[in-house]
C-alpha cells in the first residue's frame, strides 16, 4: 500500500501531536517535520525519529550548536511530501502559503490562520467532502472543532434554531509560563458577540449562533457553557444518547466522578492516552439537560488535542485518500478513540 | 432623629461592610456586632469602635487572651437592636432564628441560608415593598442580587421572554487560602439549570431563567455571562443608557481600558472606595449588544459587597423607615454610590 | 523465577502508579489493589487488571451498583500478599498497621504516615540496608525523597556542614479541585524550622538541616531552592557533574530550554512517560552554583511520582529479595529510569 | 513655610502613589503628574486634582479624544517642579535622565533601572545619607527595600556574616492581566545567586548576600523566605523585639490570625489603609526563630507600596530638606505608618 508522505511544518503543541497521529495510521508516514529553533521539543523530533528541518536558513546553525542533527531545510521538506501539515504559529501559516504553492504540495493550516487562507475550513463529522481535492483547507480551531461536532449531530436529529455559547477558555497552554491572566476573568472579546459565532459558520454557514469569549486562569481545557435552541422538544435522556454515539464525544458517566479538567485529564493518563490528551469533546452526561426546547450543556475541550484527528482526516480530504466514513473510522482506530 | 439600632450578629467579610455602612447612614447606628472567636477582624472591630459581643458564651474568654474586650453576650445584643443583620456562615443563620425570635427582634438574613428562612427574599430596586414590615428578611445573594438589579429595568421597559446566564464565580474569597480550585474550571453544580435561576425567581416569581455555575481560580470578582432574549428589540444603546440610569449600575466606559477584574478593582481603589468595593454591578459598555431580540453582556459582580447597600435598605424596610425610592437614595447618597 | 506477591492497599494518586511499577518489574507481580469507594480510578483498576478489593465492608455495595467487580475484601488481599504497600490518605495507614500485623505481612508506609509508624523510614540511596528484612517501614515523602538523593551524594563526596532548603510546595495534586491556595503564597508552616528538616534525619540522623515551607497556587511539582554549605569548596562544574552521574537525578540541559515545571511535564510526556511522570529529581544544571563553600541550586520535585522507585526498592528490602545496588538497577531498567 | 514642588513623570502603580503619599506631606506638593496615554488612571488624576501632562507630544491629542484636559507637556513639568519622581516602567528613566539635566531638575529613579542610572541607590533607614544633595537618585526595588530594611538592624545590633534568602515573587501586580505564569513555579532567573543579591549590595556594598528567585502566580505580595547567619547568638525573641522597633517594619502577631498575603491585604483595608497598601515589610512574629546563629523568618513584600514611603524621603535628601531621622518621622506621620 503506498504510504502517504505527510510534512509538518511548525513541531510545537499541534505539530508534535499530528506526526505522533500519522505515524500512527495504517496508510500514512512522517516524511519530516520543521521548526525554527533548537529546544527539547526538537531533540524530541530526533528522539522520535522524526527528520529534522530547518524552517529558517539563518538560523540552521543553531541546531548544530545543541547538537542536533538536521535533515535539510523546509524547502526540501515541501517537495518531499504529498501534503504539509502547517501547524505553524497564528498567522505565520499565511507567511508560508506561497512556499507551498511554490511547489504545488497541498497543505492544511490550523485555526490561528484566518479563514481566507484556505478554499475550505474543515470539520470532519460536518463537511469532510468540501475540503476532497482542495490545495488549501483550514483545520478550524480547537473551540470551533468541538462546537463544530456538537452542532452537527443535534442539526441532523432535531434541526437548530440557534445555538448561544459561552466559552471559557484556558489562559495558555500548561507549558507556555508567559501568559496570564493570574487572578482575573477576562472578559475575552469584550465586544459581543465574539468572533467565535462567525468562525462556527465556516463549517455551517447557515447557523444562527452567538458566541461570548472569556479568559481564565486556567491551562488544561477550555470549558464551554451551552445553549441550544433545538427545533423539536427531545427529552435530555434522548439528546444525550445522541451525543453517546458521536464517535468523537466522549459523555463522561456520573459514576466516575470527575468533577473538572483535573482528574479529566488524570482519567486520560490512567488510560495510557498519549500525553493525556483528548481527542474527543468531554460533555458532562449529568448536565445534559432540557427546558423546553432549550438544550444545556457543560462540555471541555482539550485545545492541545482535539484537532487531531480533524487534521489526520483532512489529510485524506485533500489527497482524495478515503471518504469521510471511511477515514473517520481509520483516523479513530489506528489512534484508539473512545473509552 | 431617632437613629435605628442595627445589631450585626457574624462579623465577617459581609458583617463589616454592612457595619460601616450602617455608621456611614444618617438614620441608624451600630449597637454592637457579634463573633465568635478572636482574630484581626475581631480586633478590628474594637479599632473601629464598635462594641464587640461573644456569639458562644463557652468560647467568650478566648477573646480575654487575646486582650480583647467584650461588651457582653449576643443575646444582649439581639435585645438591644431594632434590627438585627445575621451575617453568620451559611445555615448559621437559619439555627440563629429562635434566637432572633425570643427577643421578637426583627432579622436579616444573607443569600447563604435557604429561602425558607424568611418570609420574603429582598432586592431594594425589584421588591423593597414586600420586606415592608416582615420580621424575617433574606437579602439574597451576591450573584442573584447581580441578576435582579439587570432584569428589574429590563422587564420594566422591554418585557423579558427568557434569561441564561452563565456565572463564572470566583473559587473564594481574597482571604480564604483553604479554597480552590488551583487550576481548573469546575462546573458547579454538574447538573443543569442551576439552583442560581430559581433563586432568582424569589424576587421575580414568573421570570423564565434558566443558570449555569461555574468555579475558576479567580478570588476578585464574579463574572456573569449574560443573554436575555427581550420581548422588543431596542438597540443596544438603547439599553446601554437604560442600565447607566440605575443607580446600581455601574458601565465601564470604553475609554477606561478595564478588561477585567484586576482593573476595575483598581480603579475603585484608587477612587478611595473603601476595601476596593463595589456595591454596584459592574457592565462593560463595550459588551452590551443587541442580535434580534436577544440582549448580550459582561457583568462582574463584587462578591463580598453588592449586597451591602441592600442590607442597608432592607433595614429601612423592616422597620418601616423609608420607602424604597427615599431609602435607596439615602443608602446610595451616604456610601457614595456611583461614579 | 518466583514473583513476589504485591498488595496494594489504597489505590489513588499514589498507589496506582506504584501498581502499575510494580507489574513492570520482572521479578514481582500485583495480587491485587485495595479502595473505598468506585470512582474513575476504581474502574481504571479493573481495565488495567488489578483484582480489585474492597477496603470497607459496609461499603463493598457501592461497587456493585457502579457496576464494578470486586475480587474481596482487603483482608484476603493482605493474606494472599508476601507484601503489601499502603497508600491510604495520611494517617489512615497507622490505623491499618494492625491488620498487617495480624496476617503477619510486611507493610510499607507513605510519607503521610508518621515516621512512629515504622521500624525504619527509608530511601533507596541513602539507607536501603537498614530496611532489609524490616516488618514495617516507611517510604519518606515525595520532599524528603528528594533532599536525600541530593544530600547522599555531597555527603559522601564533600561533607555537608548544612543544608538550609526552602520548599516551595504546590497547593494540590492536578486534581484536588478543593485544595487552595488561588491566589497566595502561604508560609506553611508558619514557625520555623519547619517539619521537613526533621524528617530529612529520619535517614540522616546527624545531618544539620534546616528547612523552611511554603505553598502557592501550582500544581504540577514543588520547587526546592536549596543551600548547602559543604566541607569543601569544589567548583559548580565538578558539583555538576557528580549530579549528573546519580541515576535518579535528572539535570536538566541549558539547551533545552526549559525554565518551569509546565516545560518539563511537557517534555517527560512528549518522552512517552507514563502520566508525564518523574521519578528523578529534576535539578536546573545552569542553577548549579558554588560560592565559596556554599552550593546553591533549585530542583522540582513531581510530588506525584518520585516516591515510586523508592517503594518497589523497599519492597525488595523487606523481603530481602535483592541488595540496594541491585533493586536500583533493576528498578531503573525496568521503569526506564533516565533519559 | 515653603512647600517643595514635585512632579511625578509615570503616573501607574508606583507613581499614583507616591504622589498621594506627597500630598499627604506638611511640606511638599504635586506641582503635576506626568502620563503617556489616556485611561482610568489618567482620569483618576484629574478626579484628585493633580495636574496632568503629557509625557509624548504626539499623543497628546488622545487625552482630548477621552475628554481629558492636559495641563501641559512633560518639559514644563520638569522645569516647574523642585524635583521629579521618575515612575516610568523600566528602562524608560534612563532615557529621561538628559530631560531632567537639561532642566538641572534633580531626580529620583525607580528600582526598574540599572543602578549606574543615579549618583547613588537608596534606602531611607540604611544610607540616607548618601543621597543628600545628590542630582539623580534611585530608590531601589520592592525586594531590595524590603530586603535593606531588615538587614540594616541586623548589621548594627549583632553583625551579619551572611545572608541567604529566596525570593517567591508574584508574576505580577494584580491589574496586570497578561503577566503569568498560570500554574507554574518559575526559577527567575535560573542562574545562581541571583541579581537581587547585588542589588542590595548597592546599600550596603561589603554585604555577603546570596539570593535566589522564583516567579508564582500569585499577585498581592513577594514572599522573602530569609536566611541570616548572624555574627552572634541573640534568642529569638530579642530579635524579634529589635525587628518590632522597627518603624517601618510590621511584625504580625499570632493572635491576628493571618496565614498569608490574602488576609494580610484583608487587615490593611480594614484598618482603612489606601488602596489596602503596606508601607511596612509584613513579617510573621511565629516565623522569627534561631538556631545557632542562623537566623529564620518569612517576610511579605507588598511590591506596589513599600518604596513609597522611600520616594518621599528621598526627596528630602536630595533637596535637603531634613536629616535621615527627621524625614523618616514626618512621613511616618503623614501616612500613618505603624499599626
Ligand atoms: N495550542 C493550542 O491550544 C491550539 C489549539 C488549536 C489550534 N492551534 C493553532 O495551531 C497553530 C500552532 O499552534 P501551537 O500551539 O502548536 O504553537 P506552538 O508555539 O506550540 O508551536 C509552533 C511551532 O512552530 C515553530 N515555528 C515558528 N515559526 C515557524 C516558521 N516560520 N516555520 C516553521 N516553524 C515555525 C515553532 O518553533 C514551534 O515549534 C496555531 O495556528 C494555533 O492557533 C493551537
Ligand atoms: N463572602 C461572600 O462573598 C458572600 C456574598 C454574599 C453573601 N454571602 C453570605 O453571607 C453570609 C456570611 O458570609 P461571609 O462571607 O461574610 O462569611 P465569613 O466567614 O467571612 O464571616 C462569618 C462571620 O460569622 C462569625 N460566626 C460564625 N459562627 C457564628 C455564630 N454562631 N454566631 C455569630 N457569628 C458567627 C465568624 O466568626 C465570622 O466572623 C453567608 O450566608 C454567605 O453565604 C457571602
Ligand atoms: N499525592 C502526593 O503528592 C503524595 C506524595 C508522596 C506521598 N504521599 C503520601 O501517600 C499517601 C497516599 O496519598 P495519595 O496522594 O495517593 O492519596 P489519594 O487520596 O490520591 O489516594 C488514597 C487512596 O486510598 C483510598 N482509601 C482511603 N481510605 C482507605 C482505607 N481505609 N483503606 C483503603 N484505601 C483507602 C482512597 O479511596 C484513595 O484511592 C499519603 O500518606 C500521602 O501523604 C502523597
Ligand atoms: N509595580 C511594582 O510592583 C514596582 C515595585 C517597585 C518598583 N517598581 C518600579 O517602578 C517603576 C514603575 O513601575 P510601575 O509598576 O509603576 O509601572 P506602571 O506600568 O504601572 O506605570 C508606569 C506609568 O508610566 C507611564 N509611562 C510610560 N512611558 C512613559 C514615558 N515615556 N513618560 C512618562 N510616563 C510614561 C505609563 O503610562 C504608566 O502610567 C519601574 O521602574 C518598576 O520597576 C515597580
Amino acid at each position: 500500500m503506498y504510504m502517504l508522505q505527510v510534512g509538518i511544518n511548525g513541531y510545537g503543541t499541534i505539530g508534535k501531536r499530528v506526526a505522533d497521529a500519522v505515524r500512527a495510521q495504517p496508510d500514512m508516514e512522517v516524511v519530516g517535520v520543521a521548526k525554527t529553533r533548537p529546544n527539547f521539543e526538537a531533540e524530541g523530533a530526533v528522539e522520535n525519529g522524526y527528520p529534522l528541518y530547518a524552517a529558517i536558513e539563518e538560523r540552521a546553525g543553531r541546531f548544530d550548536d545543541a547538537g542536533i542533527e538536521l535533515a535539510g531545510m523546509v524547502e526540501e521538506l515541501v517537495e518531499a511530501a504529498d501534503v504539509i501539515v502547517d501547524a505553524c504559529p497564528s498567522g505565520i501559516g499565511a507567511d508560508n502559503k506561497s512556499l507551498y504553492d511554490e511547489y504545488d504540495t497541498p497543505a492544511l493550516y490550523q485555526g490561528g490562520e484566518d479563514a481566507s487562507v484556505a478554499d475550505t475550513s474543515f470539520n470532519a463529522r460536518a463537511n469532510y467532502d468540501e475540503a476532497v481535492g482542495a490545495q488549501h483547507v483550514r483545520v478550524v480551531s480547537c473551540n470551533t472543532t468541538g462546537l463544530s461536532r456538537l452542532v452537527a449531530p443535534l442539526r441532523e436529529e432535531y434541526g437548530v434554531e440557534k445555538v448561544r455559547a459561552t466559552l471559557v477558555r484556558r489562559g495558555g497552554d500548561p507549558a507556555q509560563t508567559g501568559r496570564g491572566p493570574i487572578n482575573d476573568i477576562v472578559p475575552n472579546p469584550v465586544s459581543l458577540p465574539s468572533h467565535h459565532g462567525p468562525d462556527v459558520k465556516t463549517i455551517f454557514p447557515d447557523l444562527a449562533i452567538d458566541t461570548l469569549g472569556l479568559k481564565v486562569p486556567a491551562t488544561l481545557m477550555h470549558m464551554h457553557s451551552i445553549n441550544v435552541s433545538l427545533e423539536a422538544e427531545p427529552d435530555a435522556e434522548e439528546v444525550r444518547e445522541l451525543l453517546e454515539r458521536q464517535s468523537r464525544i466522549f459523555v463522561i458517566p456520573e459514576h466516575m466522578d470527575i468533577d473538572g479538567a483535573g482528574k479529566l485529564k488524570e482519567f486520560a493518563m490512567d488510560r495510557g492516552r498519549p500525553r493525556g490528551d483528548f481527542w474527543e469533546n468531554c460533555v458532562w452526561g449529568e448536565s445534559v439537560s432540557m427546558e423546553g426546547n432549550d438544550l444545556y450543556l457543560f462540555q471541555a475541550i482539550h485545545q492541545e488535542s482535539d484537532v487531531v484527528p480533524e487534521n489526520v482526516d483532512a489529510i485524506r480530504a485533500v489527497t482524495n485518500a478515503a471518504d469521510a466514513e471511511e477515514s473517520i473510522e481509520t483516523t479513530n482506530d489506528a489512534l484508539g478513540i473512545g473509552f
